[in-house]
């Protein structure tokens, strides 16, 4: 060995150089295809080996191609027949599985037996036949590729070709080539953008994966853009409208960028199970910097407040174009812009809503309140919460990943929950395997099992740290499951599609095979005290004084003393206590079989300056009977009424005429309302208009006017939302029917 | 309404005041527990109620504490019964399921009579009862709790105290503290990092979900230290020799680490199913800034090459100081440091390798390979590639999450392949339900299937870019998966276990059964060509010539004429390919049922030039029978040997008695080696060593000698690797029996 080398070092030396940057050197032939503005330029002239020496022979024999129609306007059959009038876009968009047209233009009469042409249609970066990125289509049945192609009718120069893709092709957004052959090679049209179009899903083709054999469905979960979605209490209904805005301009593009956002390869999106999953991960921006960011906690100076949205379009198009996750969101405001997304690429979808959401951070069916010895509730060990209500998706398609029996509704969900298997996503999970507790299928069918079937196990808690069971509450979680009716404005309880009805034998059995796979519940069943505590169901609007009946129900023949402890707290939606603002602890003596009501007053100014957004009250009472030792308890969400914004409408109420409509609002506090955002919107007929107000003294009153000119004809709302850190979730939205 | 308000804005006003901090007020009570190096102190003295305006009255008459002693000796009872002498911890190491014991010294004898203690057992920050986070356990059968206690022995002031762990309770760190109830409070003692303990999971145990009833596979998938990988090809299989270091002093905590860095909940922490899916995904970096970075590129510039490591413990103990992912791995790297994590936490596992394993990128059965009109691969077109082979880990478990029948082995796999449900993570997935293509079963079950059972399809492109199969080689994917026979040096073949024999009745209703679940295959079936392809199995050592026969079957009783293109090419280990570095274009004439031989000799220096790391040539052949247009193929990749290090010990071979070992190696070619470095390590009586050598001339020889103390007895080796850019993979190793 040379001097050079006799003295080895036991370090290396630092490295020199440019730092190397990733790349797929070694492990892939050519990166994965993942952004639908990726664009490989096919050739305009594509040679069958190398021209002669004396280069290209004249091709003046062959067909060339003089002009291409695409047939895109919302008047023309295309987008009628395909159900894709209404998007607001200049190019093709039409559904896979259905034969849609487009017209050819050569410099002479097509001649089937001499001339050979092609439309070529290709996605995403190099695309490929194999792969379903390059299809090409031909017009004679000798030669047919994936997607069917026919001449329907030629007249003088003109062709018009019938395209038919496949049923289970990629959607999204593709780029029209038309090639004529010639013998010595291809020659094609040259990339224009005005040869675009976008494929969808095809809710209306039973070959399509997302297929939905009811008109009026299909209607509701794919075509409406204007929705409700409820929220408050299971005995208290609120509705908030939304529009969905999935026809706006750029909407789609923005539900595209999304899949490009998250890189998701190209040749999965065509599978609606694929999509789904990978845009519950995408809706919110944890892991992958995705479209929301969640904010619960009051605190929305640096960004919009969730109840102030009235739509996903403003979303949905800041998203696009900042390429920045938008601030903020909650359940209902992630179910909803999931809802746009899924109805904007064609498959159907629906927002619903669960009262009493076990939040499950445990995976298990249980969710613990830990009580003193004395009966009160021990808010330094009770971890879990129960959310009022918690908003999800829901949508349509076959499943053919699982055995037969689960397709139909899927459960899908983009609100980050703490874990559904350790990522921020959830679904899509089958509401079929969900009420059998066949809960072993993917994906995450298990997690939204507990948050409709937890049960809420009350313990007492020994001073050695020891808990015993006392009470379990088998009925409180999942206590009724909502979504809007199709071609109505009335609520349906859909609580039946995903339960057995409580106490029955079919829920038993359910319950069982949920525990085969994993399911942890409370197995102790502690007996029922004698005495029972009632609750009233209050309607208050906010800044009222109110009393609340305590009812005490003694069941026995004896007599009985309750030391109760009655509590008024002002809670989140999520069921989080975020202040006790009064307690009463009396002792109530009642005789048997008799009942006696404890009165407590509620002043306004005691829960006012505790108040939080949704202004909800939860009011427990637990107690402890003297003589069995016995615990009781009793809970009650109280929403209280906010104030309503008044809109109205006034004009023609004729298509391209001008109207006007105005917001108002009357201020019923005697402070002064700060930093107030009033926001209004309509389908159809106006974009997201926004007015900022620094300061509503109380009493006073504002109105606030737009103009703006219906762009087509139907039934449609115009909806508004006012919102300032005092006062949130104050809405209004006024009905009009726009003639032709 | 006052002046002040009469103007509002378009625009909300600028946000002031600090950006608030994300924050989970509203949503959760608290944040859930995700660190187990988080600690919530539980007080010295708890009160019962407010101390009296005397103050506490003197507690003299209730028991103190002295001393604890954890029994923590690697020579005491509890390591020796749990398995865990060779855990190289100053900590008492136990498993779940099973009794270990603690001796507590009071101030005077126990009396069960009238002393009440506990020993309390808390994890991870806000400890709590109902979560398994906070756990008494009573000297005393009446009073007993989730974990069972007992008192073993006494003797004066001591008690020795019994301690039974759930069999399902979490897996990690523990605080344990002595608790004295009095009236008038608990008294504790106070937090000691000496009374910390990790209990872990437990195979030996029925009750575990990890239990696995056979102790040779005990030994070798928990205990054994030193195993064995497998690469190269399926008939030519090499070994790679690997300390996974599970004991090292260290690595324990740093497995703990990687749980804590991905933020997983703590009381996920018992069920080995979330904890091998958590682990699959932190095991490389991607999405979560995880332990290993993957780099295929041949330029490991700013890191460690892959081929270099020689064990686990450097990677782990690097990544739980700095906190960084590491650099670099390939999928055996991944494998094995995975394999290091399973053990160190007593999950039984070991490493497998699949031959030729399908890296499919769009969750289909097919590879494709694409042909021009000529028969020659269209290099531009064919996207797909197939590993030479693969490695991932395979772990034992029960699968309560779905029906009987899937428990025992389970895939889970740590290598960033493209798709993985949209993550960089996969499984696990149950080994019987790939077999029995049960693939609609959590986690991944469909990618691994297609792993192992994907057709090669070759199709013939037409000019008009659409595409016929021509061949479908239904056996060449997952061709073979090996792993090391438990307590031997051999392989073991376990293809049988992934799939039934190819052709066999079984097989084809299990590909059914996964076409049910939507894997997409070939479904057409080209006739086979009358004229086979044969490549030989060659042993060549690098920087060799040699001769390539390749043998031209006629099975027809007329003459064929085939148009060959014999093509030889650098390929990596993924399949991809670096270079082209020869080919030939022969027309070979055939005889009615006879033979011929195409002789190609390949010269060294064609080759060496452009050879990457793995040193694997891939010979290709295609061609077109003149007189049927039939297409015949053929492919074989061989991995070229290289030169071996030489290691050699000398010294007592006794426990605390220095030894030596040396390495060395001669540079074989005429040039020059430049910036080499050599690892070398042995379980249990070397750590790792390093040296660089800067340059090794043509021809030269180096002899590196280390010192070293064995630290225990028994029988392991000591390995060693040289890797540098120009020569890659090189490695040596020496068995050692270190006696009393």
């Amino acid at each position: 060995m040379s001097d050079r080398d006799a003295t080895p070092s036991d370090v290396p030396p630092p490295p020199t150089g440019p730092r190397p940057k990733a790349t797929s050197r070694g492990r892939t032939t050519v990166p994965v295809a993942s952004d639908n503005s990726d664009i490989t330029d096919v050739p305009e002239f594509e040679f069958f080996g190398l021209p002669g020496p004396r280069g290209l022979p004249p091709l003046t024999e062959y067909l060339d191609i003089l002009e291409v129609d695409m047939m895109r306007k919302p008047n023309e059959s295309n987008k009628i027949q395909h159900h894709t009038m209404y998007y607001n876009s200049d190019h093709l968009v039409v559904r896979r599985g259905q034969e849609f047209q487009v017209k050819v233009t050569f410099n002479r009469p097509y001649d089937s037996a001499r001339d050979k042409f092609a439309l070529e249609f290709v996605i995403g970066s190099s695309p490929q036949f194999s792969k379903g990125t390059y299809i090409p289509v031909f017009p004679t049945k000798e030669r047919q590729s994936s997607w069917e192609g026919r001449v329907v009718s030629t007249s003088g120069n003109e062709v018009t070709m019938g395209i038919t893709p496949e049923a289970n092709c990629i959607v999204g957004k593709y780029h029209m080539y038309v090639a004529v052959a010639t013998p010595f090679g291809i020659r094609r049209t040259r990339r224009d953008t005005s040869r675009n179009l976008y494929i969808l899903f095809n809710p209306w083709v039973a070959a399509d994966a997302v297929y939905l054999d009811d008109e009026t469905e299909r209607e509701e979960c794919v075509m409406t853009e204007i929705g409700i979605i409820y929220h408050g209490a299971y005995d208290d209904v609120s509705e908030r409208n939304w529009n969905y805005g999935q026809f706006n301009y750029g909407v789609l593009d923005a539900c595209l960028y999304i899949m490009d956002k998250a890189a998701m390869p190209i040749t999965n999106r065509g599978d609606p199970i694929k999509v789904t999953r990978k845009a519950s991960a995408m809706l919110n921006s944890r892991d992958d910097e995705g479209v929301l960011v969640g904010n619960w906690s009051g605190d929305y100076t640096y960004g919009v407040a969730p109840t102030s949205w009235t739509g996903s379009t403003d979303i949905l198009l800041t998203y696009a174009s900042s390429k920045m996750p938008v601030c903020y969101a909650q359940c209902w405001v992630y179910a909803a812009v999931f809802n746009t997304f899924l109805r904007c690429l064609g498959i159907p979808a629906r927002v619903v809503t669960n009262y009493y959401s076990a939040h499950d951070n445990d995976g298990n069916l249980k969710t613990d309140i830990i009580l003193d010895e004395n009966g009160r509730i021990d808010r330094n060990r009770t971890k879990d919460s129960i959310w009022n209500y918690h908003c999800w998706n829901e949508c349509y398609m076959s499943r053919p990943d699982l055995p037969p029996g689960f397709g139909g509704w899927q459960v899908v969900d983009a609100t980050p929950q703490e874990t559904s298997d350790g990522m921020y996503r959830c679904g899509p999970a089958s509401v079929q395997a969900i009420k059998h507790g066949q809960i072993c299928f993917p994906f995450d069918a298990a997690f939204v099992f507990a948050e409709v079937n937890s049960d809420v196990v009350f313990y007492s808690r020994r001073r050695d740290g020891t808990m015993d069971p006392v009470k379990v509450n088998r009925t409180h979680v999942g206590r009724m499951v909502l979504t809007k009716t199709p071609g109505e404005l009335t609520r349906r309880d859909i609580t039946d599609q995903y339960k057995f009805s409580e106490g029955s034998a079919e829920e038993r059995t359910v319950l069982e095979k949920a525990e085969e796979f994993g399911c942890k519940r409370e197995k102790s069943d502690p007996t029922l005290a004698d005495v029972d505590v009632v609750l009233p169901t209050l309607e208050i609007s906010v800044g009222n004084d109110f009393e609340l009946n305590v009812e005490f129900v003694n069941r026995s023949d004896q007599e009985r003393t309750v030391d109760a402890y009655i509590s008024g707290n002002v809670v989140y939606y999520t069921g989080v206590t975020s202040s006790e603002f009064m307690f009463n602890t009396p002792t109530v003596e009642i005789k048997p079989n008799k009942t006696v009501k404890e009165l407590v007053e509620v002043e306004s100014k005691i829960y006012m300056r505790d108040l939080v957004e949704q202004a909800n009250l939860h009011f427990i009472v637990t107690g402890k009977v003297k003589e069995t030792g016995q615990i009781v308890t009793a809970m009650k969400v109280v929403t209280l009424r906010n104030p309503k914004l008044t809109v109205e409408v006034s004009g023609g109420e004729k298509v391209n005429e001008e109207m006007m409509a105005s917001v108002q609002f009357t201020n019923p506090f005697t402070f002064s309302l700060e930093g107030v955002s009033i926001r209004m919107e309509g389908p159809g007929i106006m974009s997201p208009k926004f007015k900022y107000y620094s300061l509503i003294p109380g009493g006073s009153s504002l109105t606030w006017t737009e103009f703006f000119t219906p762009q087509r004809t139907g039934t449609t709302r115009v909806i508004a939302t006012l919102d300032c850190p005092a006062l949130r979730q104050v809405s209004g939205q006024v009905s009009i029917t726009i003639k032709p």
